[in-house]
């Protein structure tokens, strides 16, 4: 298998992700095609030993930040990494895609430039998996679709599930509909029209309304939401879990007492942060597109690197791609058929 | 100044309800008149000591649960101490409200069965407040309406300027508006738009787009949002700091070494709880009904609930609910004049 990475993703680039792909290679038999400034990856690659019959370089001329404007990037850089890294899987040369680079534009140049959608996917998804309560829990979406449509969220319920278990080994992934209360009744009209659909027009293991306590319980394994809330819901909990730590680190610095027992309890709270760090998980896929796309944290280490690969792997070994486009098929003319609409 | 309270709200009422009061009492000038059943209430008074003269009980038959549904519990319960309680405040004879109980209820029996809107006010929003950096943090649309309108928002912007202000004593109180992104092009249709109505259509001290990590950071005083975003960000906020505490405090169970580390750390993490608990608070106004009416949380013990008292007073004191009269009389006659609509 080959999966390709854009070696220009990370803050830091190219160090973490070419690190991240001397990892991979090394843990698997696959080969890593990076895609990015030769030079700078000849460089780094330089001060590595790895079976170098299994890391290939493309050379991209251009390099995509995070100041560039998605919607006009790919047109503008059509030279990327981050383009000709996905268009080697569109050309059928490599099997999956992996970046840390600027998110907006990556589901942009798939969705526009690059892989296209899956035909019948109304619109691809952006996701997040963080490790809950040790468990992997998906959320989607976190973000391409600000404003959404019901029939779109159905959608995300059904390629969540399907990722959730052929990706992540989730046996019966339990999908629950966030929301500003559980009961039948509750949410604004986006989430009561998608209830009605998740209930009548799937045989999806929907377990109802979900609220942000409920997730954080372990309920859940896969959280469905339009972009917008989605992307509060995440940058929330992201943002709580800085807060209160630095909080707490700052309280522990203020007596003798509490900073002896701050440096005492300093391995737990090492892993209560690894608990909640998605960098666990690597990365998350954009879905819905015509191809594996794994899209990790630009902020990710070359252990978040590798494991977004690992993952990039499992996604292509799971037929995801294919799977969904054969789901969405056929639930997409369930649902015509049922409600009589047409597209 | 007589201040009335539910004496039925709190989970364990009227225990903490009561005591508040008590507690309120000796604090301040005022006079309390509790609402609720009045032999419980008494017994509850008899363990207490307090200036008799400034407590005055009004016997109420009926109690809203948590299960009560809001939208008919105003008819089905006429004589609740929620109903009996909030038309004290509208006939004249009490000049606030405080409840602890069913937050749906207050808002649907305010709007609908008791104080109505004020004259010009297209919604009422509820508000939470967190202490966030020590300083008060006003959190507005929370919950009363889920899908909301462009006009709305605006109006949420004014009330929480007028109450942060008047109430809370921030100096000039800096507007964000909840959006994923902070640039102006981002966010969905309805952040878009309000953003537009907030630049162009009122002389707020706007800042700009807020996401959830500019909030943590202190960065504004209140922030504007539709009831259902506003609603998944605090619960996400609250339920992640339990989720992070919960999994520190699991963590240092885990070894001897960071078991001493935690019982050393006691005192830091005590304090971390209450830097973010909305108790410190007391309750949260909710804004835009003819009178004032200030919600406490289910859970609040004694102090939360003389805190909330205090800030009823302090609502009252400020003329919040006639300055926000007069400022949306004048805004919605600029904006319909500005935008060329009526209505």
């Amino acid at each position: 298998m080959r999966i390709v990475l854009d070696a220009m993703g990370t803050d830091n680039h190219p160090q973490p992700d070419v690190q991240g792909a001397v990892l991979a290679v090394k843990q698997t038999q696959n080969t890593i095609v990076l895609v990015g400034d030769e030079n700078l990856i000849r460089r780094e690659l330089a001060s590595h030993e790895y079976p170098s019959d299994r890391i290939e370089i493309v050379h991209a001329e251009d390099v995509i930040t995070m100041n560039d404007k998605p919607s006009t990037v790919g047109k503008q850089k059509p030279n990327s990494s981050m383009q000709i890294g996905m268009n080697l899987v569109r050309d059928g040369s490599a099997h999956g895609f992996v970046t840390a680079g600027n998110t907006g534009a990556a589901h942009a140049i798939a969705m526009l430039h690059s892989l296209k959608r899956i035909p019948g996917v109304k619109r691809p998804a952006l996701s997040v998996i963080f490790p809950i309560r040790g468990e992997p829990v998906m959320f989607l979406d976190v973000g391409a679709n600000t404003d959404s449509k019901p029939e779109w969220l159905l959608q995300y319920a059904l390629m969540g599930s399907i990722y959730s278990r052929n990706v992540l080994n989730v046996e019966e992934s339990r999908i629950g509909l966030l929301s500003n209360g559980e009961e039948a009744g509750k949410g604004n009209q986006l989430v009561t029209e998608t209830r009605e659909l998740l209930v009548n027009r799937t045989d999806l293991n929907f377990v109802g309304n979900v609220e942000p306590d409920d997730i954080l319980n372990g309920d859940v394994d896969v959280v469905v939401t339009d972009g917008f809330s989605g992307n509060i819901l995440i940058k929330t909990f992201e943002a709580t879990v800085r807060y209160v730590s630095n909080n707490i680190r700052d309280e522990l610095a203020r007596s003798p007492v509490s900073i002896v027992g701050g440096l005492l309890s300093r391995g737990a709270f090492k892993r209560v942060r690894n608990r909640v760090d998605s960098f666990e998980v690597g990365g998350a896929p954009l879905l819905g597109v015509n191809g594996v796309v794994i899209i990790a944290h630009g902020r990710s280490d070359a252990r978040a690197i590798k494991n977004a690969i690992v993952q990039a792997q499992r996604a292509v070994e799971g037929n995801t791609v294919s799977i969904i486009a054969e789901r969405v098929a056929q639930t997409t003319s369930d649902t015509d058929n049922l409600s009589g609409k047409a597209k």
